[in-house]
């Protein structure tokens, strides 16, 4: 297996940090925009496979040139996910499998975006799922935590816990504090004001797929190992566009715990018009609002030697058991920032998206999963991803009974 | 009177639509960055005395130089305060005289930016008041509406209303609403910024200057005419520094009426580093993140149309009136958004800003006001200010009696 990582950001440099001390590849060509980034990243990990490249994400000529002269087998998009596209479609154009984290991004409805969906997430990668397929080639899309983790997880439950599912509901919570800044976002404010400030999509069975307005169904969530009860709210994630198209439930949601203060700040910045990507002028130059807020904070990734706490994703589902009693469970998976800042020098909100994809490739590099066409994580098997998660990379997941409620 | 208009935002504009209706002057140059800007202000009044030029606002040798060419009398600053300097150095430098709305601005303490002053507002221009006055000439500075008509108040209160004063304390609050906007701040909102997040400063007689932390000291005043209660908080603001150097008072301070709302917007763009004017690279460009936050909001010189309410701009006064008995007053000035689209074309609160300085360069040209030196407006006779804006521009002022509250 010969991989090209598009982008050395936090998830990239992670990854690269994760992946060498695994067998299964034989070639990594670190590639970023800002050729000094991705030679940071392979000073880093000091492993003779690994190398450094120039790219750019935005031009699909520039991922297949690359792809092509490394002769790669798998692209491994690890860039915002504005730039999904180009490197998804110049994968494809250099006979190379290809992996995300995140999918091609959304359009709100025109008239109706708090109601009904416009173009949804992963659309446009979906939309050519039969010329990868015909071409016998993989694109294993939301391949990182949340998606990706997530959805193992609900291919797990429908497989082994469940004989009907009533809802697949994605749950993200942390106890995360950052020391010395008043406010400092442990992810991309990017991507996260693309998710929160989009219209949340929710799934049921008999409505299909349906938007809400931002912030939606507010509810409080009791994360396990100590993190505690955290208000979540709907938002727009790629598990609800993926869940139903390979498992069974009557509802599937994503609900994200971002707390009080974190809403306030997103709702201000969408008041003021600072979340917009349509670039203003200023002076004399043009730039994105968004670009200006994300240049302001720190980068995530840097912020991992200031953290405190523990990260939280997993998927809380509710249905009845393979008894055909009611069951209500929550499937997790949990890191704390001292344990991956020590073990791997990467702060754990980037440590936990970028496992996934690996473990992933090395599944998809010894056979235990393969396949064609466009596919999300709950198309394959989930036991010998969390059997490889837990045994191999020294990270477990967890699984939390909980008592049934009222049926809703 | 020959005047030089530095500025054609809405203030400007607002200034020349107001001077363009007396007889005062003979030429009035509109001056702007953008040439069109201005050549928009001049044909929007019509008059043979004003013409339009470019200015480089930045540069006090690009001032100087129009000045020289129009054989200027007059410098009218009216841009952003960050060129207060460069503007009143031209001014001088072509032997003008000088106006400006605001004052040069502050810089922090270093240590305790919340308890002492650093540089204050109009230090920079205080400081060569000697070479003025030496050279005959004026510069009358803070003649906007606040500072400007506030100061003419508080002459206006020490001359004829009070024996010995307490507090003088400018109150700014409004009822105005925008159409269409989430939010639309109804004033320059980099100004704003500026203001309302550097610390407040406070005079008290046995103290002097000093400062606090932003938004303290809130408190419900009763605005009248209809506008009713806003919560008001202290804020940085040039009446506190000029009124002290020619008033008697045991205190000076100055609340802005902010409502929550607007209070939490500011917080959110400190807490985010996006009040800072300090260049962030953004791709390949740098760029103010205060700049940015401008350009992302509505033009407020351009929401007239969409405006409704009413703006109050006034100073509350306490202490002892000159029957000797405790005396509590509120002197004021209403502006209604209708009244001036429908007479002048310009919403309320840059009417009400602009107005001051065509009534004070009035006065000089007709000799009722004189002096040289770097004074502030409460260096002049109010009762020909306030006699001149209600009868020459029809634009009354109130003075309401309110029952003296317990001693602090």
């Amino acid at each position: 297996m010969r991989i090209l990582l598009v982008g050395s950001g936090g998830v990239g440099d992670a990854f690269a940090r994760i992946a060498v001390r695994r067998p299964f590849f034989e070639q990594l060509v670190v590639a970023d925009y800002d050729l000094a980034r991705a030679e940071r990243t392979v000073a880093a990990v000091d492993d003779p496979r690994v190398l450094a490249a120039q790219v750019d994400a935005s031009s699909a000529q520039s991922v297949t040139d690359l792809a092509r002269a490394h002769q790669v087998t798998h692209v491994m998009n690890a860039v915002d996910p504005r730039f999904v596209m180009p490197v998804f479609e110049g994968a494809f154009a250099a006979g190379a499998d290809y992996l995300d984290m995140a999918m091609s991004l959304s359009q709100p409805h025109p008239e109706h975006p708090h109601r009904q969906t416009g173009v949804m997430l992963g659309d446009e990668q979906f939309a050519v799922a039969t010329d990868w397929e015909a071409a016998g080639r993989l694109a294993l899309v939301g391949m990182g935590v949340e998606p990706g983790l997530s959805d193992v997880f609900a291919r797990y439950a429908c497989d082994h816990l469940f004989s009907q599912v009533d809802e697949l509901g994605t749950r993200d919570g942390s106890n995360l504090t950052v020391d010395g800044y008043e406010f400092a976002p442990s992810f991309s404010i990017w991507t996260t004001i693309e998710e929160c400030l989009n219209p949340p999509v929710v799934w049921e069975a008999d409505r299909g797929w349906f938007t809400t307005a931002p912030f939606s169904e507010p509810e409080v969530f009791d994360f396990p190992d100590g993190i505690g009860p955290v208000e979540c709210v709907n938002v727009e994630h790629e598990e609800v566009l993926l869940m139903p198209r390979w498992l069974d439930a009557k509802r599937v949601t994503f609900k994200y715990g971002l707390g009080e203060e974190f809403i306030d700040v997103l709702r201000t910045l969408h008041k003021l018009g600072l979340d917009s990507t349509e670039p203003v002028r200023v002076g004399g130059v043009q730039v994105s609002p968004r670009d200006v807020v994300a240049a302001c904070l720190p980068d995530p990734a840097g912020l991992g030697d200031r953290m405190h706490g523990k990260t939280c994703a997993g998927l809380w589902v509710t249905g009845t058991g393979t008894d055909g009693q009611p069951r209500e469970v929550y499937l997790y998976h949990v890191v704390d920032n001292d344990w991956s800042m020590q073990e791997y020098g990467a702060q754990c909100v980037v440590w936990q998206t970028a496992v996934n994809p690996v473990v992933a490739l090395e599944l998809l590099a010894t056979g235990a999963w393969s396949g064609s066409g466009v596919l999300g994580p709950e198309a394959f098997d989930a036991v010998p991803f969390l059997d490889l998660l837990r045994d191999g990379y020294g990270s477990p997941w967890g699984l939390r009974e909980q008592t049934p409620g009222p049926a809703s």
